[in-house]
C-alpha cells in the first residue's frame, strides 16, 4: 500500500526488529511502532497496534521468529493475546513446525506472509474485472491492506484496477460504532483514490439516486453454503443492494470459507463491549445512563451475494 | 413528557417569561432556558435551545406574545432565525393577524400550543392501536415530545399505550451524524419505557433475528403520493423492513402532507456541514484531511410505507 508516497506494508522484517504501522494512532497520525522481542509482538497483537486477522497471523509468525530459541515460550505468549483468533494459531502451530524441522526462522516467518500478500494480489487480479471505467463502489468497514498486510480483500480490486489506471469514486461508510471506515478513507487518500466517508445511513441514499454501481465488502467466515458473517451493518447494505439492483460482491481468500459450517444461523454473534458506542477514540461521546446494545458482526444470507472474489477467481452461486 | 417524574413540555409560560428544556444540554444534563423578551427566544430558535418544527412554532408565538407591542419588529426578528422554516412563518403570521384582531397575547399563543398538542393526542390515540402487548419497536432520529412541545408524533403512540400499561421494547437508532437518538433515548428513559439506542447498522440485524415487529418514524413533509421525507438512513430502514416482512409506519399531523409535491422526487435534499460528521458534542473524532459527504435528509417511496398515523386516525394506502 502506499504511505506518504511510498510502498508500505502494515508489517515488515527489518534487521532483527519487526516494524509495524501503529494502527492504534491511525488515521490520526502515522507513526512506527517497533518490536524487538516476542513479547513486544505479543504487546502489539494485545494492543491493537496491529489488527485483522490475516496481520496478526503475519506479526504472530515473525513473533515466533524474533522468539525462536524458547519456541514453546514464545508460542504459549503469543497465544495468549487473543485467546479466540483463529489465523494466530494457525500461524503459531504453521512456525513451531518449520522451527522443529530446523529452518531459518526469519525465511520461514516471510515465506508464510508472502503467502498471504499473493492471495490478496490474485484476489485484486480477480476482482479488477468488475471495476470498469468511472465506477462508483460502496464500501463497508476495513477490508484493507492494514488488515492484510498489503492489497486487502475488499480493497485489492480497487487497488489494482485505480494502479491500471482505472478512474472510480469510493463511498465508504464510517462504520459505526468503531469507524473502521476511517482506515478505509486512510488507505484511499495515501493511494489517490478519490472517495467519501459517509455516515451508514447515507448508503441507501445514494443507492436510491443511482450514486452506487458496485458494493465490494470483506468477509470474517463464509459458511458452507455462502451466508457469511461479517462487520455489522454489512448486512443491511446488501439487502439495500439487492433492493436497487446493484451487484454485491463479498472478497476473502478460500479459507474464509469454514465447511464445518452448514449455513449462517450456526454462527454465534458476539455482542461487544458497550463503550465501543459510548466513546470514540478515548473521548466519551454519550451520558452515562444511557443503555445501549452492541452486537459486532452480523449474518448476509447468500442470496443478497452476486459473487465472491477469492485468489481462484470469482465463484458465482 | 415526564422528566424526573414529573409533567414538562419542551417549552412553557411562566407568568411574562418562557421557560424551554435548554436541548443544547441534553442528553448530558438537564436544563432549563428562560426567555424573558422576544430577543431571548429568538436566540433560543437560533442557539438550537429549542428545536423541531412543530417547537420552533410553538417558541415562535410565544416569542410573538412577549413582543407584543411591537408587532412588526418581533415578527422581523423571529423570521430572521431560521430562514427557510415553514412552521415559523406560519406562527408568526397567525400570531399577527391575533394581536392585530387585539387578542390577548399569550392566550393566542397558548390555543396555537394546545392545537399541536391535541394533534399529538391524537396521534398516540389513533397510533396505539398498534402496540400491542410486549412488542418490539424500532425508531430512528427523534420525533418525540421535544420536537413538539409534548407527545411527539412517532413517540406519541409508545407513549400512550405505555401510560395504558402495555409492555414494550424499544430500539432507537442512534441516528449518525447528529445522533439524535439520544434524544429519543432520553425521552424514554424518563418515561421509564425500556430501550435501547443501538448503532444504525445494527437495526437490520435485530429485524432479521425477529427482535423487531414495527417500525415508527416521523415525517418532514410528506408528498401528495405519500413518498416522505425525514432525517437521513429512514429510506435504509423502510428497504430493510419491507425485507423482514415488518409494518412500517409514518406518525405526522395531516399538515406534513404538501399537495404541491406530486412525489418525492421534487423534494431537494440538502448537503449539510462536513463537521456534523467529524464533530461529536464539539468534540473533534476525525481527521481534518477526511473527505466526507453529509445528506441530511432521504426520500423513503410510499411502498415502503404501511400506513400514515394522523389525528384523523391511520391512514392506509
Amino acid at each position: 500500500m502506499k504511505v506518504e508516497g511510498k510502498e508500505y506494508r502494515a508489517l515488515w522484517p527489518e534487521g532483527n526488529q519487526v516494524k509495524f504501522i501503529d494502527q492504534r494512532k491511525l488515521p490520526y497520525s502515522f507513526e512506527i511502532f517497533t518490536a524487538k522481542t516476542v513479547a513486544d509482538v505479543a504487546f502489539a497483537i494485545k494492543d491493537m497496534v496491529v489488527r485483522g486477522a490475516p496481520a496478526i497471523g503475519a506479526a504472530a509468525v515473525y513473533g515466533m521468529a524474533l522468539g525462536a530459541k524458547e519456541i514453546d515460550q514464545s508460542a504459549e505468549l503469543l497465544r495468549m493475546t487473543r485467546p479466540t483468533a483463529h489465523d494466530l494459531f494457525y500461524a503459531i502451530d504453521y512456525m513451531k513446525n518449520a522451527l522443529r524441522k530446523g529452518e531459518n526462522p526469519f525465511d520461514a516467518a516471510s515465506s508464510y506472509v508472502e503467502e498471504i500478500i499473493t492471495l490478496c494480489k490474485k484476489i485484486g487480479e480477480h476482482g479488477k474485472k468488475l471495476i470498469t471505467e468511472n465506477i462508483q463502489i460502496l464500501t463497508h468497514c476495513n477490508a484493507g491492506a492494514l488488515a492484510t498486510v498489503d492489497y486487502g480483500t475488499a480493497l485489492a480490486p480497487l487497488r489494482t484496477a485505480w494502479r491500471n489506471g482505472t478512474q472510480m469514486f469510493v463511498y465508504t461508510d464510517e462504520t459505526r460504532p468503531r469507524l473502521q471506515g476511517l482506515l478505509t478513507a486512510w488507505e484511499l487518500y495515501q493511494e489517490g483514490i478519490p472517495y467519501a466517508l459517509i455516515a451508514d445511513n447515507a448508503a441507501g441514499y445514494y443507492m436510491e439516486k443511482n450514486d452506487i454501481d458496485l458494493v465490494i465488502v470483506g468477509a470474517d467466515r463464509i459458511a458452507k453454503n455462502g451466508d457469511f458473517a461479517n462487520k455489522i451493518g454489512t448486512y443491511e447494505k446488501a439487502v439495500l443492494a439487492k433492493e436497487n439492483g446493484i451487484p454485491f460482491y463479498v472478497a476473502a481468500p478460500v479459507s474464509t470459507f469454514d465447511p464445518g459450517i452448514q449455513d449462517g444461523s450456526s454462527i454465534v454473534i458476539e455482542e461487544r463491549d458497550q463503550k465501543e458506542l459510548t466513546e470514540i477514540n478515548g473521548k466519551t461521546v454519550m451520558p452515562s445512563w444511557v443503555q445501549v446494545k452492541n452486537p459486532g458482526f452480523d449474518i448476509t444470507p447468500k442470496k443478497y451475494v452476486t459473487g465472491y472474489i477469492t485468489e481462484n477467481g470469482i465463484l458465482k452461486k
